[in-house]
């Protein structure tokens, strides 16, 4: 139980619900989920172009012939890799940072994988580079830090923030209003 | 609590406890109550304008000379032009459609004020009008089904839809992402 309160999300109840379920199924199902987080940890690593998780030494994303090398869209996270892959419009590779920089938690642009970010921009030279970080305050920093960095090398675009699609006007918070606003396109 | 259960979220349970709750209060308060609500439904009309709700022909945002008459914002409801308001940002006038096109109830473009709309941007020839109304299928039909009839008088433009403020984007559904994604702006 107190091995399984470490997991996130994971408290003291949840933990004894976990362990007595674990006691009461047979001894080779138990090893199974045993070895599987054993062989995942051993095997899953990070892409080492874009710091994706990876079980190979370079992911898949990044060998797939058939993706846009000329834009690179920087994530903070692995999460945010699966999520935009869901949507099935990006068709171009990734770089996960790996999180954002939070000097209160410590985090500055060495704790992330910004040098070989700036290392594989000036070297690929890509048309583009898409910042899609999370608009919280650390994300807004990281987002602006990077784009002075890169804007050497090549055009740095954000995705848009505004309305989300079937949300209603009325139940937006005021700055994503305003940002709706302020972000207004022409209609074609 | 027959009368009162024909307000919107007003259930038979919430319309004994608000009957039951007038029942207790001395005569004069819900007499005040009673007043309120006749005079307001008396001098609370549409604005000659813009048809947002309004105690005046005319209301205080078309009366107020400190608004930039150039640009008008469209929206379906008066409850979104209190949304954008609180937003402090939007310093233009508005037009009020009552609704939105959608033929499933009946409503065509004659039930909106879509023709006083024209109307006024043909005279007035504002620079832009920007269209505010929530995307969804009929939000989206009026959006488009307006572009086309005003885009002979000014430019057209709609609110941007992407990401919220403070939203994560693992936890965006894949349409909002797609259009964030595609709605992306060059970094300044």
């Amino acid at each position: 139980m107190e091995q399984l309160q470490r997991l996130p999300g994971v408290g003291p109840k949840t933990a004894q619900r976990l362990a007595l379920h674990i006691l009461k199924r047979p001894e080779a199902e138990v090893e199974a989920l045993a070895q599987a987080l054993i062989e995942a940890k051993k095997q899953i690593g990070l892409c080492s172009v874009c710091f994706h998780l990876s079980a190979e030494p370079v992911c898949e994303i990044c060998r797939n012939a058939n993706r846009d090398d000329k834009t690179i869209c920087v994530v903070a996270d692995p999460r945010d890799v699966i999520a935009l892959e869901k949507t099935r419009e990006y068709k171009g590779k990734y770089h996960v940072l790996g999180g954002v920089i939070s000097p209160i938690d410590g985090i500055g642009p060495e704790q992330l994988t910004i040098q070989a970010l700036v290392r594989r921009v000036s070297q690929q030279q890509p048309q583009e580079v898409i910042m899609a970080i999370s608009p919280s305050v650390e994300g807004e920093t990281t987002t602006l830090y990077l784009g002075q960095l890169l804007k050497p090398f090549t055009k740095v675009t954000r995705i848009a923030f505004g309305l989300p699609v079937g949300g209603d006007l009325e139940y937006a918070d005021e700055v994503t209003l305003a940002r709706a606003l302020e972000g207004r396109r022409e209609l074609d």
